[in-house]
């Protein structure tokens, strides 16, 4: 159901009063410690009533950006850059390994339906932060416009229309793609299982970054690749001296790494960089797969360009999704490659034959009318406001020692406990206690990351996700009293 | 748009007189040469206008079905059964091969769809038969009332609503299979991928009827999976005899075969023939999976069971969809099994993770709500006559020798051309005049089935589609004349 017209136009009023005021504190106008506008000024300064103002305030203050000082008024908040230290990255790569996901990683996708928990655990967006009911009335639309011509088989490749807006949008990563080299997915996931049949054979070998993203380890299971695991930074992504020794010493046959905050990570891969990793890789005649699913969601002034956009770039398969930002439900993922696509398209039809035609349709007819940019831009506000809120109280809350990733995008954290506090045990005791976050040891086939946990942000900050951190606080201080 | 009011309920009438005169046809009260009521007779008895039931008489007709005799009315068509010989059958299973699908298979899935070629190709069931308005109609619903709820990842198995009302359908193939043991996939295809998946390894060998559906073969080489085929007879089913030679010199690791109207043979296997098969592979502890996509296109009185619901069954994996009854555009199918839940569950998340959410939502809704089990009565009724006018004009217009199937269910026809007639090179002509349909070689593996091809009937019968099968007969003439 649509809120009545008043509500929604006093929530967008207060939504503006949000947005001067991070803008404010983003341009360095107004600096930690600083006393904000009184609520008389910026009401009269906004043209909103004071408490369209007090609630704006009140939501910035309970994200952490704001501090009340009592009959003083309110504070630019000291804390809302988090002073801790930084994960700490493997000293070298992994042997090559064949992969073993497991249990434990069923385990996580189950839990990620459970709405009963406190939705810290899996990297999915609040249906309240999407556009459901703006593309959901698009798909109604199309079901009384469209729908009986849509019945019927999509092309393996994907509706063209959708590929034609896709292509449309390259342009903002930096990198024109045709619409002729756009292969639509069933998501990410089948887009980087394409990939990776497209190029590997069972038995061959992927470098990935460590740590990567649990769901990668299923997909090279079922491929029957092995891995080896490059040293990542939470700050600016893969040691490309490492990637150097491991692809010298193992016959890697391509790489999977992500183009921008890396999940669990956060980290953001300078292009300086992304092109000296490019050079290796040409030297090497490897291709790379890369993931994009969080390129848009970035908190910075500009997007980051991915490696296939790079001056280097020769051999690189691009994946990405819309599933991180506007439709989860929708299950829609591409790959854009220039070299691939022939063959990308048979392993679709040898895979899933072709996606649904309507959902296609639809979300073509969503992104040309324009109302993506818009809704990624509040978005991004809303993750970074979330991520904030989230640190500060970890900060407020977890032991000392405690070291947490300092993302420039996406909405997840990686979070480091001091004295070899397993994580894993603090995961059984959180479950208990109707609480859902990500082991570190799910991210890697190593033994590495033990002590590491990921936190999902994806829900806008509320007193149950509060209360749900004061406990994981408690939790890991009894885990660390059980181990000593 | 829906139609008007009016027009949908002449239509109804005329359709319930095409109706009551099949009936009298089906149950042998008319008889082949008999002369059917006069349309005085029939208006009055069914309380329609006389133009309705020449409406209806007329229709008959172009279906084969009925024939007009000047100044004395119309007639059973003694065509309606045609006398032509069937397809003939392999001598022996193939020898063991690697898969090589390539070029041809991924031209038709381009063909597929081109919606200027007469629509004899691929299996595709046309839009105005299927009930997409009504399914559409739930879809949109679900947008309005459960869209942002919707708007997050299903669980890998599926959406528990869905899971649950196609194990309630499942008595209706005399199979209780639970809610617990059913997997949602992306259309049959990517079930067969998994269930191949989670029971094969790559070099293993998988045998298949002969001729098979040419998209198993994209399937089995994206495995690295080799087959061996089985001869079939297009009336009865596979070669018990044959498969039994087969598997004690194979080392065969699964079945891949239809339940019921193979396609592109359209073959019926008797439950006593089922259940010698399931002994056979159940005394070499051998699996089967079986594809029951056309299972309810059934034209005889009952729904065949499969094999899963035979007395024998064992170790079955059963798959099937959605798409040849009601939703190609959905892609939405289905796995049911008992042992091999977890393993296909872990297959799915490592392929595409999910299928959307709100599709299965609407799907589970619009089976619940008990309009599937009426529309899939008229699309019998349809494709039946659909297949007879096809049969009776190929009998009218190819050359003498010609053989042709005469399926029980299901929606294609197989036809062997006589004087070794190269099918593929017909098919080069017929593209050229737009006509598609799908040559023989594409459903082997070895160089059997050259002067076969394969037409659809998804279509309902008209003038572009019978100036099609008449510009085919002069091709395969054409052909002829330049073979010898």
């Amino acid at each position: 159901m649509d809120k009545p017209e008043q509500t929604a136009d006093s929530e967008f009023r207060y939504e503006a009063v949000v947005k001067f005021i991070d803008d404010l504190i983003d341009s360095g106008a107004l600096a930690p410690g600083q006393k904000v506008p009184s609520l008389r000024k910026v009401s009269k300064a906004r043209g909103v009533s004071v408490s369209t103002a007090l609630h704006a305030y009140r939501m910035l203050e309970s994200k952490g950006v704001l501090e009340a000082q009592p009959q003083s008024g309110f504070y630019v908040s000291a804390n809302s850059v988090v002073q801790m230290g930084k994960p700490s990255v493997m000293s070298r790569s992994t042997p090559v390994r064949k992969v073993s996901s497991g249990a434990l990683v069923a385990n996580m996708f189950e839990l990620a339906g459970d709405t009963d928990l406190a939705p810290l655990g899996c990297a999915i967006p609040s249906p309240d932060l999407l556009a459901a009911s703006q593309l959901d009335k698009f798909l109604a639309r199309m079901t009384r416009t469209r729908g009986k011509h849509a019945n019927t088989y999509a092309p393996p490749r994907g509706v063209d229309s959708l590929r034609a807006a896709i292509a449309r949008r390259s342009i903002n990563w930096g990198h024109a793609v045709s619409a002729d080299d756009i292969v639509i997915t069933c998501g990410c996931t089948e887009a980087l299982h394409l990939a990776l049949k497209a190029i590997a054979q069972p038995g061959d070998t992927i470098a990935v970054e460590s740590p990567n993203y649990f769901g990668f380890l299923p997909i090279l299971q079922a491929l029957h690749l092995k891995v080896t695991e490059i040293p990542t930074d939470s700050i600016d992504g893969i040691s490309v001296p490492a990637l150097e020794v491991a692809l010298e010493k193992t016959p890697v046959k391509a790489c999977l790494f992500s183009s921008a905050f890396n999940n669990p990570l956060g980290c953001l891969t300078s292009e300086e960089k992304k092109n000296q990793v490019l050079s290796l890789l040409n030297r090497h005649r490897i291709p790379l797969i890369e993931d994009d699913v969080y390129g848009d969601i970035f908190f910075g002034k500009e997007r980051p360009r991915p490696y296939s956009a790079m001056e280097k770039a020769k051999n690189v398969i691009y994946c990405s999704s819309f599933s991180k930002t506007v439709a989860p439900g929708y299950r829609i993922g591409w790959i854009a490659s220039s070299g691939y696509t022939d063959k990308l398209a048979a392993e679709k039809y040898a895979t899933t034959l072709c996606g649904p035609t309507l959902t296609q349709v639809a979300l073509g007819e969503y992104l040309n009318a324009g109302a993506y940019d818009n809704h990624l831009r509040g978005l991004r506000k809303s993750f970074a406001a979330n991520m904030a809120a989230v640190s500060n109280t970890i900060a407020d809350t977890f032991p000392a020692g405690t070291r947490i990733s300092r993302p420039e995008g996406g909405f997840v954290l990686w979070v480091e406990l001091p004295d070899d506090i397993n994580a894993r045990a603090v995961f059984d005791l959180a479950i208990r206690e109707g609480i859902c976050f990500a082991p570190g040891d799910l991210f890697t086939t190593s033994n590495n990351y033990r002590s590491c946990l990921r936190i999902s942000c994806g829900y806008p900050w509320n007193t149950q996700i509060e209360r749900a951190i004061w406990k994981l606080a408690e939790l890991v201080v009894v885990q660390r009293n059980a181990q000593t």
